[in-house]
């Protein structure tokens, strides 16, 4: 089966990665949890439109990479939920003057977000329960308690999805990695501004820190798991 | 100027980014520290080679792209040594069975590497008074004091070195970024087994986290530092 | 002089720190931030009352002892502010329910407070500029990017109030040692509900931490720094 | 039953920490691992004594209140071993000049102990399988991989032994509750070289953040998991 990253990535990069044996898989652990990062207006746009156009509403949208990836979220979430899967919502707030730092002399964009922008995405909206984790990092677990709940709710699995491939989806996986989370991309649920920074940022991630599987595996994985109420 | 990544990122992606206002200049900072990450036999080959030659050696190897780095390390190091600014060598040692976690699942050829993979590069190799710091994962900030040595040693700018560019390099200038460190990547001065992660990686890390300069203009900021004893 | 533990520890005690060399002055560095740690009416009460009586209010009120600190910390407040040293505020937030891990089972109590009791008290509240860090465990390190925000305001000595002496405060004060911040804990702007526990952690911190000082001495290490806007 | 700081807490402060619904009982969870700090010949000596004489050898041992602990972790490890339970050790390791920070300026006697001190107490040392971590700070989370290899060895409820009860014990079980982990905190295998920093610690631990257990429960819960081979 292809890959995204196939036209990108170079024969002999291929046969070096190869040859030094990466990218075997890291499989799925027993208890998942979904993580949802950053689907927020301001990454999307409130209207399904190409990026150029979604950017003269948010400098930070992705347009329609976005939206169809809010699509399979969706697809997602609603077995997570039949089963009773934690959902967890790593996700930007309001900036203040003292959050710049170097975020505000490399991307000073990011400090000047409206409101609107930061609202959930309906489509994919937390729910009463779910773990809301404000960040001020690209790493959902960097300066959060993102491992402590991740602890007490007791997950080993986590399946990522959400936004950018290349920034906080692949800091999060890459933290989860150096934790011992089993992790898993789900490939369609993620999205980026770059289409060459998101499929190879999606063949680091497959090589070296998690499993960057398909929407229908995902979905597999979680219909295999008990119901909710009747035990492991 | 041309960039490395000038010949992956495309068109689309570029107007993208530039509309974004992404990748403006982060700055140095006025109390540098070098970083050199993983600069160990294992990860160029003990003689001089191309990297599927040096491969054969060590599975995790990266040939020629690995020694001219050391050549351009050994450049910076000459001068940071002259004025007195602090180095810190984060590095991978011997891997225990408990190490295995994540990474012997996902990269089962970390985990076998002879002990003389793990000795320094003999020519950018550690002096006494440098701090040495043992890692077991990616980050040299990750399940390290590395904030702590660097605030004990009053540092506020990291110029980062060694390998590789996609894995434990992007790694330590992300979390130096989060912790509000100015970040320089040194471009002569990292390697990867990868060219094109090498350069998208260089691309995501400009846009977003750090500024990836050259080598002339690293020494020349250091050249510009008060010399050790006359104060600041 | 005498000191808060001397009639709690006991001269065995004494004598053996005494030989083991322990509680030696860390020092003042140069570039301090004051840390007010959880005032918030929940911690004192709104009325300044004994501490069964303020318990009636809030069941973690610390009463007078609490009302005392939040005079002592007005005053060095002052000085700090004259002299434009950056104040921080970690503070707990209104609870979730996904916040009750291990503290909902072990102190229930946490988990039930009004909103009122989350509002800073007025006297010492924060002043647009001082850096707000939300938080949901002791320490004001664990979980939150405090360390991120001392690092991007160049700060290398924390002066630290607030409460309890026992919980947060020691906490705090431990983590910050670690991270190889300078430390001084203000012994009259630190205020818990255990007068022993008070009194024991404060010589804990002075034995292995930081330096426990008194307001006296803070304000004259704050005035003995340059006006602002005059340079270092 | 009556508890070692019975005698050193105010009858005014039970009140207090009664009424506030402090120290509820957390709880064991299913999947214990073991921890055993500091528990080297430095911190207790090499031969059983007294712990003013024991300071002649080392200036940081607690004499026999350390051997005494040394005894009932030795009875504990039976039991663990015997139901496979993981074993982890973090340790301090050999000092170099670099770690010195605030630990070398508040208690310069840790910098300069002698290779023999650095040894495991050969009745509890580590066996081959058991997790090694040295560390540089007091909590043995506190710049390690601790939680990594917790997550990747499935551990849910820490018990704690070694020392010091008012050092490395408290901040471990501080960092671990802040992790949500259960933490119980074994009495008679943790020990200090103060008396009443002992007790006071011991009483925070159990209002605040953990269990205090009695050997012989610690034991019983152990007995109660299945054997090694046979299945949750």
């Amino acid at each position: 089966m292809g890959r995204v990253w196939d036209g990108l990535i170079s024969d002999r990069d291929k046969e070096v990665y190869e040859k030094a044996g990466f990218g075997r898989t890291s499989g799925f652990g027993k208890r998942p949890g979904i993580v949802i990062i950053d689907v927020q207006y301001r990454t999307v746009g409130t209207v399904r439109a190409p990026i150029l156009q979604a950017m003269e509403e948010f400098k930070t949208a992705c347009g329609e990479a976005g939206w169809d990836a809010v699509d399979a979220i969706q697809k997602l979430l609603a077995v997570a939920r039949a089963k009773a899967v934690p959902v967890f919502y790593p996700y930007v707030s309001h900036k203040e003057s003292y959050d710049a730092g170097r975020t505000g002399t490399k991307i000073p964009s990011l400090m000047t977000v409206s409101d609107r922008g930061y609202d959930f995405v309906e489509e994919v909206a937390p729910h009463a329960g779910d773990t809301l984790i404000p960040k001020k990092h690209p790493s959902a677990f960097f300066g959060t308690p993102m491992v402590s709940y991740l602890i007490d709710q007791d997950v080993d699995t986590l399946l990522i999805c959400g936004c950018t491939t290349s920034g906080c989806v692949r800091a999060t996986a890459m933290d989860a990695f150096a934790y011992n989370f089993h992790v898993a991309v789900v490939e369609e649920c993620v999205y980026d501004r770059g289409l060459v920074s998101h499929a190879v940022n999606l063949f680091d991630i497959q090589s070296k820190y998690a499993d960057v599987v398909s929407l229908e595996r995902a979905i597999a994985y979680l219909s295999g798991l008990a119901d909710p109420g009747k035990g492991a």
